[in-house]
C-alpha cells in the first residue's frame, strides 16, 4: 500500500469494546460495566411521532437540511436553556446541532486551538479528550483531582498550571469517570480565572440531566457569555446514542466557524434525530420533564445505590467517591492489584469472568490502578452478579 | 470574543441555500434547480422496516454500535458490490461506514494527504471538495475539462499536471455538475496512470445507480485495488440525505485510519439510518433494485429529458452536454449574460423570478459563466415554469 499522511492513531478502548461486543454472539453472558451506552429506550413519544412523520411526510421527514440544524429544534433548545438554566442563547446564530457531543467536541477544538496552545483538563477525565486533542496536535495540561477531595478541581491550582500557552480551560460536570458533581462555588472561581485570564471555558454538559445529588449549574450563572462554549448532546439524556444527535452554543462568530467546518465534515445534522428531538422538547419539553423524572433519573439513581451497596460489600478495600452525577464509579483499586496493573486486570476479568470493565489509565495518569465502572448498562441484579464475579476473580486471583 | 484559531471559511453556497430555504415560508413559489436535494421519499419498505424496529427493540434501534458500523450492513455492502460490480471487498476489514459522502471524503482525504501534497481534481468539479481540501491545506491541481469532449478527462493532460507533490487522484463519474459519465478506456486510462505512477486514485461513486445512458464501471475492473479508495452514500440513489448514511471503502491499513479519525469526530454511524439500509439491501437488494428501476431512474429520467427540451427551447444559446448519468446540467451562458457574471445572474434570478440556481464559478474556474441547475428537484411542470421563468428574467434584463 501507499503511504498514508497519518501515522498511530489511538483508539479508546471503549470503542475497540464496541466492535468487540457488536459481534459477540452471545451478549446475555456478558456484564457490561464498560461503555457509557444507556439501556434505556428512547421516550416512546419521540419514536412514534418519528413513525408518524414517516407516514404522514415521508420525503420531508428524510431529507437534507441546514448545517446548523432546523431552525425549530434550535429555538426548542434556546428555549429549554432559557427555562431550566436562566441563559438567553439567541437560535439562529448561537446554537449548531451536531452529531453527537463528540463532534460539538471535535469541531470546538478545532476552532478554538491550534498547535502549539494548550487545553488545561482535569485528571482523570473522560477519555476521548485525549485522542481528539493529540490527532488535533493541541497540548494538554493535566490539572490533577483527587477522590480526597471528591474530584473538585482546585482553583489556585488551576490558576498555577496555566502558562503562556494556555487558551482554554475544559470543564465536565457532571463528570465522567467520577460522577463529580462541580460545587458552585468551584464553578464560580473557575468561570472568573477564565474571565480574568481571557481564557476560552469549554463546559461539556452532557450528563447535566442525570444528577441524584445536588444542584446543576450552567457556568454562565457566573458570567463569561463572551468566552465560553458549550457543548452537549441527546445521546445520554434521552437514551438515543444511535441518532447521533448534540448541540454546541457560544458567541455567535465562534457558531459561524463551528457551522462551516461542521459543512466539511459532515454537512447537516440527521433529520430523524432532529424530529426526534422536536418531540422530546416541544410544549415546554413535557416528553423530557416525564421521561427524566419517571424514567432515566429514578432508574439510574436505584443502579447507582446498588452499586455503591456492591462497592462496599464486594470491594470493601477500594476508595472511591459516591458520584452525584452521570453514571458511573471511579473506584482506586490499589489495595487489590497488587502488582498487577489495571488493564491486564481488565482484559482478564473480561475472559474468566465476562465482566467488562475500563482500565483508569485511558482516563489520565491519575486513573492509574483505577477502574471505571458504569451503573448505566445492567439492571440491579446484574450489577450484583457482575460484583459476585469480580470477587470471585479476586479469590481466584489471590487478589 | 477571544481570537480563534481558524480564519476564514468559507462555505458552500448550496449550504447557504438551505439555511435560507428552510427558513422561507413560501416554499411552494420557489422553484429549486439549485441543491442536489432529492423530491422522491426513501423506499416505504425501508421507512416502514425502521418504525416496526422501533416498536420491537426501541433500545436495539437507538443504541451505539461499533464506529465501522453494524457487521451486518457492511456485509451487505459488500454483497451489493460483488453482485453488481464484481469487485471483492473484505466487509470486516474494507469498509468503514460514515455521516453520509461528505464525511467519508473528509476522512479519506485526511487520511491520503498533508500539505504540502497536492490531488488533480477535474475542472469543473464537484464545489465542495474545494473547501474540505482547503480547510486542510491540501493543494488542488486543476485539470480542465471540456464540454467540447463531453467533460471527459484527457489522460494525456491528466499525466502532464502530475508533479513531484501529486499524491492522488480524484475523480467523481456520474459526475456534479456536469453529468458526465467516464468512457471505459478513460477510466481504465486513469487507472493505469494512478498505477504506474503510484498514487492515489479516489473514485466518488455517489452517482452510480442514477444513470440514463452507458453502463457505470468501478474502476478496480481495470486495477488498483491496493491504491484506490472509493467513498459512496445513499443520500442521492436511495433519497435519504436527511440519515446521513454513507461509506467508504480501500486497503484494509487505509481503512484502520479512517475508523481511529471517525471515531475521534462521530464516534460510529447512524443506527436508525443503518437500519434502513438493512432493509434497503437484504435480500440480493429486491428493495433497492425495484426502487431504483420503477422510481428513481425513470423520474429522473423524464425529469431529465424535460430539463434538456427546455434547455433547447428557451436557452437556444447556451452550449450543454446532455447528461449521462447523476441529476445537473452545466450550460455555458457566456452568450446570454453579456458583462453580467454568473453569481450575479444567479442573485438576481432568485429576486426577481423566485427560481435558484447555482453560479458555475463555485465548481472551477472553467465553470465562470455557466450555471449549475439540478433536474432532481422539481417535477417536469415545474422544470418548465422555471425555464419560462427564466426567459421572462432574460427579457426583462435585456439578455
Amino acid at each position: 500500500m501507499l503511504d498514508l499522511a497519518v501515522k498511530h492513531l489511538p483508539v479508546s478502548p471503549v470503542r475497540k469494546m464496541s466492535e468487540m461486543l457488536e459481534k459477540c454472539g452471545e451478549k446475555h453472558k456478558i456484564i457490561t460495566f464498560g461503555g457509557g451506552a444507556p439501556s434505556l429506550a428512547p421516550p416512546k413519544e419521540a419514536l412514534d411521532f418519528l413513525s408518524s412523520e414517516f407516514k404522514r411526510d415521508p420525503h420531508g421527514a428524510s431529507c437534507y437540511g441546514s448545517t446548523k440544524g432546523m431552525p425549530r429544534v434550535r429555538e426548542l433548545v434556546s428555549e429549554l436553556l432559557k427555562r431550566e438554566e436562566k441563559i438567553s442563547v439567541d437560535p439562529d446564530k448561537e446554537i449548531c446541532l451536531t452529531e453527537g457531543g463528540t463532534e460539538a467536541l471535535f469541531i470546538t477544538f478545532r476552532t478554538l486551538l491550534k498547535y502549539p496552545d494548550q487545553i488545561v483538563l482535569a485528571d482523570p477525565t473522560y477519555l476521548a479528550y485525549y485522542p481528539q486533542l493529540n490527532f488535533l496536535e493541541d497540548g494538554v495540561t493535566h490539572l490533577p483531582v483527587y477522590v480526597q477531595d471528591d474530584f473538585q478541581i482546585d482553583v489556585n491550582m488551576l490558576n498555577e498550571s496555566i502558562n503562556d500557552r494556555t487558551k482554554a480551560v475544559l470543564v465536565l460536570s457532571p463528570d465522567n469517570p467520577t460522577g463529580r458533581l462541580l460545587d458552585k462555588e468551584v464553578l464560580r472561581g473557575i468561570v472568573e480565572l477564565c474571565e480574568d485570564k481571557r481564557l476560552w471555558l469549554i463546559t461539556d454538559d452532557i450528563y447535566k440531566d442525570m444528577l441524584y445529588t445536588g444542584k446543576f449549574y450552567n457556568s454562565r450563572t457566573f458570567g463569561g457569555y463572551d468566552n465560553t462554549i458549550t457543548c452537549c448532546s441527546f445521546s445520554k439524556s434521552a437514551s438515543m446514542p444511535g441518532f447521533r444527535l448534540g448541540y454546541v452554543y457560544g458567541p455567535a462568530d465562534f457558531i459561524d466557524k463551528v457551522a462551516a467546518i461542521k459543512s466539511y465534515i459532515s454537512l447537516c445534522p440527521s433529520r430523524p434525530a432532529q424530529l426526534c428531538v422536536e418531540k422530546y422538547l416541544e410544549k415546554k419539553g413535557k416528553v423530557r420533564k416525564k421521561y427524566l423524572e419517571k424514567t432515566v433519573v429514578p432508574t439510574y439513581r436505584k443502579r447507582r445505590d446498588k452499586m455503591v451497596d456492591c462497592m462496599e460489600r464486594y470491594l470493601p478495600k477500594a476508595e472511591f467517591s459516591v458520584p452525584k452525577g452521570a453514571f458511573y464509579m471511579f473506584p482506586d483499586m490499589s489495595r487489590y492489584l497488587n502488582k498487577m496493573d489495571e488493564e491486564t486486570f481488565a482484559n482478564k476479568l473480561l475472559e474468566d469472568e465476562k465482566v467488562v470493565v475500563i482500565p483508569g489509565k485511558y482516563f489520565g495518569e491519575q486513573g492509574k490502578k483505577h477502574l471505571r465502572l458504569t451503573f448505566v448498562s445492567e439492571p440491579e441484579d446484574r450489577i450484583e452478579e457482575g460484583f459476585v464475579r469480580i470477587a470471585n476473580f479476586l479469590k481466584e486471583n489471590n487478589l
